[in-house]
């Protein structure tokens, strides 16, 4: 990537006047810049708030994350903190706001000029995760019956006074007189049109929308499944609210698409860049689950126990454990991991269930037979003789085709219980496939196994 | 998502004349497009290359992948695939015949219109996970000498002649005789200034850039970092060859998130979406690391072996096998997967290694302390006297050190090596800490049980 470069310290920066944007031109990585901002102390962020103006405060917080965002701004004057988040764009105001303790949030509220105050507080009324608290709730409109021109010339003077963000760039929507949406128009389409021609004769009627309460990750799918550089959000009645556009989708899907990794990975979701939470806040964000699957594997304990006798007579079936639960773990989790990420992009319904067992049980298989063959070589250059191998190699399959069906099951079950099947993380399937494989594995020894026949 | 319903099926819908356009009118859904597709005989496909109007055909194309799009087209007369094909944006044109065999593609390459074939052969020399290869090769330019007049007068001329996909909807580059690229304009400035100021006036020339050769992942996770509606691609003589879009950056990224998850959870990426791929690819692109992951677990049987003695002398010691490898392998997962993740959206960079250990092992004392309480008590509850309680008490309290210490090493280590670190999978840590965990934990058993001193 190039640009200008000749990188300055924040510190440094701020000394001088013009302080800001200058960093901000010497410092265009968004990591190095969130990296330097972090180290700042409170009397150098509250001269940042007073120094910053509002094209380098967009350009800032475009860059960083909103809980960083929200904490510089929580240590500046309230009346420098409610002027910066002034400047920015609406939907990106509120998520900033949103990370903000409420004695303070209200405070900046309060000093932010009224009409900014009450769509700001419009947006943050709505639910987290409703596609409707990231739209951008102004959106540039114009009229079926207006001719291009009269169009082009309603859209100079709104451009003019609406902010930045109401604008998607590519397309202008159509409302009736109350707001009702009922077309879309390209911009483009706008601009090379003849002048005399209706807006109505131009527009797209048929458009999708989405309703406020939409779940923001299903809203941000459909615009990306879809092809599409903006949705609009329209009420029960027609009404355009707002739209989403495709920047805060593709903000949205990704965050989501790390929530989901670090929820396969057996952890809760850090909610803030890796590199600003503390040991405390990773504890915290792990020990949970470490402990739930600590306890659920403590039975695989109580299983050996009760299995201590075959395990005295024939202390080879020991050696074996871990291969034979490894492998059924790492045969769940490969459907796991798949599965859910398969859920989470729509490429899998609910409905295509059956096809899925269908599909990974024939897979199931054909996997069970490569692994039982390999297990055969494994135990023979063991040398634990005949009986040993035939129980190992039996035990493999059977557990591979146990860990196969778990793990196809999980996932969707979860999806209908409206749970994330995202929580279906690879230890957690090595979890409930370590104890059920043992007592499987002890079951076939026993069938197998002539000195434990008495047993 | 409201929109017109009433669904057909594409068997019938293909019976009467426009049929096509009918049935995506009826099915909107991407995903059931498919569905639907997948099922059409050769026949039927041939028949459906023959009615595909080039909108209808844009329109399916676009909600489907390139996989699909390229196996239907080869069922097709190969003029109706090129007259197809010559219907899409130059990029996803070039991405479906990627996925089109040998023979076939320049057959229907030859088909197409001789400037058309030559801008699809252009892109489809770059290399395949280059930036270049997913650019759009055709961008709207003016010169900056014009006035917005001027400007926006070419623009019309050229748009009338242009595809859709030179037009990223919001800005127009502005470019010397020579093609260098020199600045950037809004087309919303153009369209609202004076028609009679200059485009130099306006433009804005501090503008990043990539060089063709940039990976497709980096080049996309900088135009979401940077929230940049596209990025252009220049030579290195600054020359305009192209611009990647924030369409085609969000596929690549969601594509990127996919292929990270499968990996991560021990498996080869699937590159087609799941529903399609049959059970010999799923066996395919899981059993080798199944198979290797079988290898590296095996050693497991060799270290049990050499400790038969212990476990005879006190077979307690192997009741604790499963959980204590197990809290390892989970210990190491969640670390993994959240660091893999960091790296691939650049939230971490190599040079924040030292911090990222640092962080890593204080979090991993605190863990190790957690779960050592927690052994005390499983121990105790299964009753097997105070010396094995502390040998598995100390050894979940080293197993996590140790597990964390890999965990955090790896998936920088790869990186550095140019190594995708999301081959890191959760199998792979697992596996690395369940052998030398039990290492780990007969050398504690040697140095705190009593019965073993004399082995």
């Amino acid at each position: 990537m190039a640009r200008t470069s000749g990188s300055t310290d924040i510190q440094t920066a701020l000394e001088g006047s013009h302080a800001a944007a200058a960093w901000l031109k010497s410092v265009p990585a968004p990591v190095e810049r969130s990296t330097q901002l972090v180290k700042l102390s409170r009397v150098e962020l509250r001269r940042l708030g007073t120094t910053l103006d509002a094209d380098s405060a967009v350009e800032l917080f475009e860059s960083i994350d909103d809980e960083l965002a929200a904490r510089s701004l929580a240590a500046m004057v309230p009346a420098d903190a409610a002027r910066l988040l002034d400047a920015l764009d609406t939907d990106h105001g509120a998520d900033v706001l949103r990370d903000m303790k409420d004695p303070l949030r209200e405070e900046v509220l309060s000093a932010m000029p009224p009409e900014r105050a009450i769509a700001l507080r419009g947006l943050l009324t709505w639910p987290e995760d409703s596609v409707a608290a990231h739209m951008i709730p102004e959106a540039l409109t114009v009229r079926p019956e207006m001719t291009v021109a009269e169009a082009v010339a309603v859209l100079r003077a709104d451009a003019a006074t609406l902010r930045s963000d109401s604008w998607t760039g590519a397309y202008v929507y159509v409302t009736d007189p109350d707001a009702h949406l009922v077309g879309v128009i390209a911009f483009r389409d706008l601009v090379l049109a003849d002048a005399d021609q209706t807006v109505s004769s131009l527009m797209n009627q048929d458009l999708l929308s989405v309703s406020p309460l939409t779940d923001q990750e299903d809203a941000a799918l459909a615009l990306m499944d879809y092809n599409l550089v903006a949705v609009p959000v329209v009420d029960a009645d027609g009404r355009l609210l707002g739209i989403l556009t495709e920047n805060t989708a593709g903000d949205i899907a990704e965050e989501e698409a790390t929530e989901d990794a670090e929820r396969q990975g057996g952890s809760e979701p850090l909610d803030v860049p890796y590199l600003r939470a503390s040991p405390w806040r990773l504890w915290r964000k792990r020990v949970g689950w470490l402990l739930l699957l600590f306890v659920a594997e403590a039975y695989t304990g109580t299983v050996l126990r009760a299995f201590e006798d075959e395990m005295e007579a024939v202390v080879a079936l020991a050696f074996f454990i871990p291969l034979l639960i490894g492998t059924g773990g790492n045969t769940g989790t490969q459907i796991t991991t798949t599965l859910v990420r398969a859920l989470a992009t729509g490429q899998v319904r609910l409905r295509d269930m059956p096809a899925v067992l269908a599909k990974e049980m024939s897979t199931g298989v054909l996997i069970a037979l490569t692994m039982a063959t390999a297990a055969i070589i494994r135990a023979w250059t063991l040398g634990v003789g005949a009986e040993v191998t035939l129980t190992v190699s039996l035990t493999v399959g059977a557990i591979v085709l146990w860990s196969a069906f778990v793990a196809s099951i999980l996932p969707p079950l979860l999806k209908k219980l409206r749970i994330d099947p995202a929580l279906v993380s690879a230890p957690l399937i090595a979890t409930i496939v370590d104890g059920t494989g043992l007592i499987i594995y002890f079951w076939i020894a026993h069938m197998t196994l002539s000195q434990l026949q008495g047993l």
